[in-house]
């Protein structure tokens, strides 16, 4: 028998040949029946649809790149599954690159899209990406880049963030306003778009707060857990350690935990805690978590929209679009 | 000026082409000061390295998939880790493919991979993956493929897992030396490999207790963490409802302590829980949570230095490779 192609799926089934390309690529204008039906008949014939092929055709990959930090964090997994709604539905594939925060490896994954192996970019830039030359060179390649949490202020290009400072700003007077005196902000990176928002609202929020509260402390994190660990039992051992904490990431919240606990400091006796994190465990953690949750699922979702209103349409200027989606403080046992 | 080669780089320099190749495909073969020398300078003259044309002189894509059902579980995440740190080390790209559980995504994932994409596969299979033919397919087109953790037992592959049914036989164990009466085990898919060794070692370790023990009870969970705490509120408002369990993935724990903080029930005073998860949160939870921890760095990387060398080695029978790393049980305050 000849190689089926689409065509005879669609003769046989008594569909139009439009109805069985989408049915395959999964498109959410056709029925699942219908999609069964072709999947079932294409399985039998043992047809192959020939990406390449079509690829040269139209000049694109059907696929889109989602560069990011690292997967072992729950905002990045989250976003991805909002990511991957929309892209199934377009039927693209994702392909999923991490750059564990360094730049060069966030410059070298770059450098091979421009071979035309993916049709656009969603980037969570490393906590060292500065200027974003590799960035602008991308976009001026022509390749569609939407930027998602953390980005690079100075490039123009489309951005879907939350609202870092505000959230961060409520967070810390939550603090003061359950009677810390002394609260500090625990930074992972000063270079990060995002640590300098947050940290720019905590200290607002001490600052607007007047003279009642002494100047917020920030500290400054780095290395394994463990490290971590180390340094914030150096933190909380001094004389006039501080009685609230901000943990800019979710990194930092098993840290403290296990810090406060190896010193016999009590969450929130001793010391109040609000974690930048949207763990699932926050509500079963012992003190159960006050936390600032991120739209994760809808930041991821808004990006990959907007990317592919980008890819589809090239008269739309993506580098102009701007979204942002406010975070939800919730309040748990952490600042009672 | 002409586009730099790697040639006019290692003139400048005066080293070897060898050595400045290696230095640029990040080869742990070169120092790290050697490497920054050749870095610096290859960006100095914008020398953009063809990873197509370095392919076709090959035959390699040095690109090795990663295929996973998700990445919202602290397993895979750190899996991830550890296959690319021995990527890394080779100069290789990875690329992470998810299928959400989706057995026919991850039929048409493998079906792109026909076309030489990739030069290796580390795959852990969907809940669905029985049969895999589309797997069989792959290996016989002389792709090189390592199932992990997540396998299909009658394809002959090589495979890096863990000691599943003994863990579970171990954890069962001890919720009946804790004076647990009535333990049942929490099941998410009938069909998957480490469920059915999981299962084994509970219902093993039940039999083997004798006549004191009634049977332990296996419960299909199923759907969204809601639907799961769901179905749990209703297993523990039983009046004959089991007093110890094992949860069989990391997706069942939060629903575990949801439905029992919900229901007024203590961990471990009216019900002991054991979970299989890699949760960083687990030593912090309330209350801490007893867990068969698997080796998850460890797997990851042990399954990618044997798909190298099933890359490397056309004469290395990888099929045959056959790997178990034992998991960890490490008892907490919820078998107290």
């Amino acid at each position: 028998m000849s190689k089926p192609t689409i065509k005879v799926l669609a003769k046989e089934l008594g569909l139009a040949v439009s109805t069985v390309s989408k049915a395959i690529r999964d498109s959410h204008e056709i029925s699942q029946e219908t999609k069964d039906k072709v999947l079932k008949l294409a399985a039998e014939l043992n047809y192959i649809p020939n990406p390449y092929a079509s690829s040269l055709r139209r000049q694109k990959s059907r696929t889109i790149a989602v560069v990011i930090p690292e997967v072992a964090d729950s905002f990045f997994s989250i976003a991805i599954n909002g990511i991957e709604e929309v892209a199934r539905q377009k039927g693209y594939h994702v392909l999923i690159y991490l750059t564990h925060e360094s730049l060069q490896r966030e410059i070298e994954i770059l450098k091979e899209f421009k071979s035309g192996r993916v049709d656009g970019l969603l980037i969570s830039v490393t906590r060292d990406t500065c200027s974003g030359t590799h960035i602008t060179e991308a976009i001026e390649s022509g390749l569609p880049v939407v930027f998602f949490d953390r980005m690079c202020e100075d490039i123009k290009a489309a951005r879907v963030i939350t609202d870092d400072y505000e959230s961060s700003y409520k967070a810390t007077r939550l603090l003061l306003e359950r009677g810390c005196k002394r609260p500090a902000y625990l930074s992972i990176s000063p270079n990060l778009s995002i640590n300098q928002k947050r940290e720019a609202g905590f200290l607002a929020a001490i600052k607007d707060a007047g003279t009642e509260t002494k100047a917020g402390e920030v500290i400054q994190c780095e290395g394994t857990d463990e490290m971590i660990t180390g340094q914030l039992q150096h933190l909380l051992n001094k004389k006039n350690k501080p009685d609230g904490l901000i943990a800019s990431v979710e990194k930092l919240v098993p840290p403290v935990y296990f810090a406060c606990k190896e010193l016999g400091i009590r969450i929130p006796e001793d010391i109040r805690l609000i974690g930048f994190t949207n763990l699932t465990a926050s509500p079963i953690l012992n003190p159960s978590l006050t936390t600032i949750t991120q739209p994760a699922f809808e930041i991821g979702n808004m990006a990959a929209a907007l990317l592919f209103k980008g890819i589809e349409k090239s008269s739309f200027e993506l580098s102009r679009e701007k979204l942002i989606i406010p975070s939800q403080l919730q309040i748990r046992d952490s600042t009672r």
